[in-house]
């Protein structure tokens, strides 16, 4: 594989990291250095060229730099997991709704056979699908620009559900309906009060109850002083999983 | 989808999960209860029998309740994020070598679309393979039981590599040929000594380097009690990621 | 120094702590070692013996192994903290209530000048002023077994103030009074509920709220391979600190 | 008490803090408002003056905000432990060397009878004398300008050692000389590195040694949004204790 016009590519300088679409005008300078369309084009992934190496961006990479945000995203060290904690695979349908940038429904359709998304913003709804298309993800994803309040859907048809909205709680009846029996249930929360409130709703409706949060900490690339960097994210949001009821 | 003899189940009661194949002599006792194969079968999931949740397992379970175990395994919190990371999709071929009980290799194959396996102990390759058989997992897996050094592969062949072994660095020249230029490199490490030396050996054969842990901690299931659990896993291991230089 | 008889010891075998008084009954069984009285005394601190190295108990020992408990009581590793940040030294006050088990008083009253101490259960006032006298601890403190909204008390007295008791609501407008202007407020709960209503409760009486955690992990003693132990403790209780507005 | 020039003051506004020396020229702007010395001479603690909570800087207080640094700091997380860890109280001698900005020692010497410090560097041995007499701190501190190797001490003198310097290792046996049997050992690293190197070293001349990490994760102060802030301190150092083995 050869970077040629047309191709995103993924630079790593150090700890920093760009995703780039590789056209004729490209043109990034970092610490004095400049590099440029005619330096990457012809060049193989691996390739160190003034100090960049020179990738193809994973999934993680294009969600984290090259997908363009309105909205605190689903981190990939939550959507990674939440995926197969869903228990997602190619004959399963997840539902979801709060689409944001896009972030999950990337990582989701993925692990899934089909998902249906509904956002009710149109801005996001834009946001979303233009990412998508942008990276060629998202095949096997039916985005709706509406209210799941308002979606037209047979009962017990999902075989999970991931709910990222401020308040979860009118949905969780409707929610409850849409899912097979025993289906995956997950959501992501910033406040200790909505998961208060979320679980407590919950009751009766479902079994299986677990809230847990994930912490990653880097640490410094110098194996002769091996250490953790000094500053860590503390905090995405509470990750709530429950299993439906019946 | 009914509960029928030969599922395998989830047994859920409070905080105790049970992973189980539901044959005629099927009996658990827990707390003073015992719950028999007749009290299950026709069930549905999602039902509550005497205080137990029926469900059906999800990977993450299978693996956790489910897989038998020789040796230490890649937790899900681990194994899940690992999948991802590596870029795994339907178009990549991953290598791993150290198979363990075969618990990482039932995430990965999930997502990618095949993956090529060595374990050179004769008792974990078959024990790996009767965790998979058992679930009817990892029908995309080419596994080997023999040394990785032996193998007979062309280069620049795989997309992705995990390696699990105690120590990595004398494979580090053979991994590098049969990876992709660029390719994704991912490994385990209990200690920190352990990944001084894997970072040590990898300079100038690997870029974009990267070692971190993952944490998580759970909470208890109480709207007006909110709190973490007492206790948590304080380690599993150091990831380390990185890509191949050329 | 050396050990002698009425003196109180610590022994530490492998990760085994134990805090006892020496008299001529002393036996101690462990991995089918028995340790004795006589094994003990006229030895040094730092000796060790069958295995056991012999040593005076800090105050973290004396609490964490020596007092005996009929309550969680609030750690170490969190009233260590609190004793410094809440501003102790020689010439201040501090107003403490509930007691538990004595073991935040017995760390408080080593920086603080005086400390005055209310608890309403005897149950506890006895085991507190039991666990002091045991090993000559705060002689500084005055205990009185009375519920603190009884205490007859002079405004603006205290330097500052430690509430461990389940509902502080009631008793903020009354501590607030008693503290001098600008004293430190800290008070230990375990729920995110109590939190929020802590925090609800004291807008416009106090200013510079914190609220923190604090977690210790410990790792494996091995040069050659070090890592963290594999379980740590997740959660003690949210740590709430301010300073009385006026 | 009543704020009055040469005063040492914390000013809170929102989670920005200062401590500051009150005289005549005082002057503080922060988001469009300027707070003066007149605004604040005759106020009392506690008082909310143009936004700024104006309170008595404690130990805490004076060690972040009041100290001038030259190197990094024993943070209060870590310091706070460390001096009750050690044992520390009025009838104990605590030997330190390195001093740095002199941080920790104004954490020790608070508990400590007497501390005996050694700092090899002119700049840092003028730094903390300047830092503990601008706050009146260290009074029982004995401070030397010497490399703690040329010191000339009796055996068996001390209760306790804090080493923070930057490679122990040429320091333990003359540490293990001066120190009482059983008495405590503490030290500061970075880097996993220096730790292995460390409790290697200490093999056989201490027991009961332990290595642990202090995490602190500071929430927004909201009842109804209760959260983590969003970063944190992810690593200061690793924390190594022991007792001196005979």
């Amino acid at each position: 594989m050869i970077f040629k016009e047309g191709d995103y590519i993924l630079l790593v300088e150090g700890e920093k990291r760009y995703v780039k679409l590789l056209n004729k005008d490209f043109n990034l300078s970092l610490k004095g250095k400049t590099i440029k369309f005619e330096d990457i084009v012809g060049k193989r992934p691996g390739e160190v060229v003034k100090g960049f190496c020179l990738l193809l961006p994973t999934l993680e990479d294009i969600i984290l730099y090259g997908f363009k945000r309105k909205t605190q995203i689903v981190y990939p060290k939550d959507s990674f997991y939440i995926a197969f904690r869903l228990g997602l695979s190619k004959d399963k349908k997840l539902l979801e709704f709060g689409v944001g940038s896009g972030a999950s429904t990337a990582v989701f359709s993925q692990l899934a056979g089909e998902v249906w998304v509904y956002e009710v913003r149109e801005d996001f709804y834009k946001l979303a699908k233009k990412n998508w298309e942008s990276f060629g993800l998202c095949q096997n994803v039916k985005l709706e620009n509406m209210d799941f309040m308002l979606a037209d859907l047979p009962e017990e048809f999902f075989d999970a559900v991931f709910v990222d909205v401020k308040d979860p709680l009118p949905y969780i009846e409707k929610v409850w309906k849409v899912l097979k029996a025993g289906a995956s249930f997950g959501s992501i929360l910033p406040t200790t009060n909505q998961v208060s409130a979320l679980i407590k709703a919950m009751e009766g409706l479902f079994c299986d109850i677990d809230v847990l949060e994930t912490l990653q900490r880097h640490y410094k690339i110098n194996p002769e002083r091996l250490r953790p960097q000094d500053n860590m994210v503390a905090h995405t949001g509470y990750l709530v999983f429950a299993r439906k009821r019946i």
